[in-house]
């Protein structure tokens, strides 16, 4: 086999996800995102990802197609105690390694499972059978052993469908098995693939685009990628295990990214909004109240996901009926008569009533009609006021109109929200 | 070819999605599911699902496998206007068909855009290229055409990646195209699929898999499918595309199914239980208010991501601070000092408070520690309190124990509250 062929195949992975359920059962495959990242970092690529259901034949063509491309095979699930999983003799059939009981992978399940008080059953058993010839991967979180193979030159690692066991399997064992394989190999190392991620809001997919038209040269080993969702533009930069970069353009790609997209940039990497707007207040010292009419609480929950949110957030309303306005914020009746609940001066009544009652450092507010009824000749479905008091006669309010179902809108809503919170807190902070 | 082997073949498919941001980016296909749910509505089952970049040689080979396998391919993604989008060039690489510029494409298209007051660019151009021998589908959402075409005896079509795009497309063009290739051939036809779901709350997978011991016979050609989430079990029956089954047996097990699961069964076929809590609102005509402490307002956001929900839901009061019980819902101080806050009194006095200042027929309450932080020596993360006060009286609270992080803690305890209000009202109904 010629010495940069072999090489370029030893960098090049595929998973193979097993389970009927995610054929048709609604359940979507998770774990393979997480793999293609955990392997992008020591310059492995994934190039295919399959699916296939607890069919044992189906199972080894699927692996048999994939060993054929790819130097590295992770696949997940069917390793569970039932008679539908079936990874273990679907590896034995196609790889001819015939299965048999390894003590280490029957010590460490019972082991596991003594821990929680239960002793095997039968199906469990089944779960210590192995295929000759490969090693037994220890789960440290669950029952199910995975193992790892190597068969016509192609590494294979079965892991558990579980995406906590899933996971620590990966990062403690098949990942350092990998890089010891590359080292160990005489071809030449594969470069790590570097990934940079920017959180963007604001802008469309057209308008980043043309923000970044010439930021990276054809020539140059980075591929942009821009995705969009109902919270923003995702754009990212991504190397090659293939070609070298020099540290110091990549760097000042980045920087060119960061300064065409300036503070549309939400966050990098894999922060959320939210995790960014909590350091802020934190930061800050800060404390928020969320009154919601139109994202029905979306706002608040997604503000108390970040673990520790309770040291700043101090209350959300949810005022779907006017009543509710009145009675919580002390919006006054009249003002909702003369200017509908869906107004400008609706939003900011409601910021200001907030902030007073909580006694907070900050309050934000929306009103709007996610849909799909309530609309009128004036006022169409999207049509969205957000408001923002942060005291000392410090207001903001703002007027949006989104697109796309009742969720997809409400979705957009908080998100705008946030950002108006989120720009209102970095300029604070610069002050 | 045999006759058996033919037909069994024309009732394979095989979905695949294309799209380097499926690999690696974050983004997780969703379309595949819904293609296969649609297909096996005729009878025809989706085996092997694949993911391959924006590569023009990797979407021709897996074609060329999936074409080997299955008797009807789906491929979405990959027809945009950017260079990146390289499925038409794939597919007429592989098959050896041609592209040529169509007028119906092209028509189609600048139709479209002009409805938007756009005329297409170069890129758009692009997107009027289709396979010749291929029919152009009519994108009746977006402007990218696709198109379907024969190869080797597979039925291939290739529709855009835009989930509402892809879906009016694959109802409204490509089953209604596959159902007459059916009827054509002189084959036996295949046996529509029947899938029945039930989602449960409240049963582990072991209890529900005790409950359903024996319901359905190894000699059936039923499958019995058990997904856990932290929504519940899902439990789903699925009929075969090769074996036909009377429908007095499918109705009898999907009785049997009922009876065994009884009241832990909250929804059927795609319904959430926010869906249901609705319609048992709308139909006994109560309106609702929630107080939620751990859960952060998920429960309200739930609630109102239904069409309609404005008729029953009045507010929702997300009390993270005991200031804000107090304020928001009269928990006097005393009671919160003497058992805390997260305490069943405490849960029973939110609900009473809600129910009394929002002057609902219902309120749901509840406080508990979604984790990491916050646990005392004898409140462990994942202690919940949950309460409804119905009126005259009428006062539930109930401890739970969960477990998981955080954001699986608030959902367990958001299912867990509405699974509480849905038992009350059914027993309202049947009173």
């Amino acid at each position: 086999m010629p010495k940069s062929a072999s090489s370029a195949r030893m960098c090049l992975a595929e998973t193979i996800a097993i389970g009927s359920e995610l054929l048709i059962g609604g359940r979507t495959d998770s774990n393979s995102v997480f793999i293609a990242e955990a392997l992008a970092t020591i310059g492995v690529e994934v190039r295919f990802k399959s699916i296939v259901g607890d069919d044992e034949v189906g199972i080894g063509d699927v692996l048999n197609i994939a060993r054929q491309r790819a130097g590295v095979v992770i696949m997940t699930g069917g390793l569970g105690p039932t008679v539908d999983d079936r990874t273990r003799e679907a590896v034995a059939a196609v790889t001819g390694f015939r299965l048999a009981r390894r003590k280490e992978a029957f010590e460490g399940m019972t082991a596991r499972l003594a821990q929680w008080g239960r002793v095997p059953n039968r199906g469990q058993l089944r779960q210590a059978l192995i295929p000759a010839n490969a090693i037994v991967l220890p789960n440290p979180v669950g029952s199910a052993p995975g193992f790892a193979l190597t068969w016509k030159g192609t590494y294979v690692a079965a892991l558990p469908g579980v995406p906590s066991e899933m996971r620590a399997m990966m990062e403690k064992t098949v990942i350092p098995l990998i890089v010891d394989r590359l080292k160990q190999s005489t071809y030449a190392r594969p470069h790590p693939i570097t990934r940079v991620i920017f959180q963007t809001w604001g802008l469309s997919e057209a308008d980043v685009d043309t923000k970044l038209q010439g930021v990276i040269s054809k020539q140059e080993p980075i591929a942009l990628g821009l995705l969009a969702s109902p919270n923003g533009v995702l754009v990212s930069l991504t190397t090659s295990a293939h070609h070298a970069i020099k540290p110091q353009v990549l760097t000042a790609r980045i920087e060119e990214v960061r300064r065409q997209l300036a503070e549309w940039i939400v966050a990098e990497g894999h922060d959320s909004m939210e995790d960014v707007v909590g350091r802020l207040l934190v930061e800050q010292q800060r404390t928020i109240a969320v009154a919601e009419s139109c994202t029905g609480g979306l706002i608040s929950h997604r503000l108390t996901q970040v673990p520790g949110a309770s040291a700043y957030v101090d209350r959300g309303a949810v005022c779907y009926s006017n009543r509710a306005k009145t009675d919580m914020l002390g919006v006054s009746v009249s003002l909702i008569e003369q200017y509908g609940a869906v107004s400008r001066e609706v939003a900011h009544a409601m910021a200001t009533g907030m902030r007073e009652r909580a006694g907070v450092s900050v309050a934000l507010s929306i009103t709007g009609i996610a849909g799909p009824g309530g609309a009128t000749e004036t006022k169409p479905v999207g049509l969205v006021y957000i408001g923002l008091d942060g005291g000392a006669g410090e207001t903001i309010t703002k007027e949006f109109r989104f697109h796309g179902d009742r969720s997809v809108i409400k979705q957009r809503s908080s998100q705008a929200a946030l950002d108006l919170l989120r720009r209102w807190l970095l300029e604070r902070r610069q002050a």
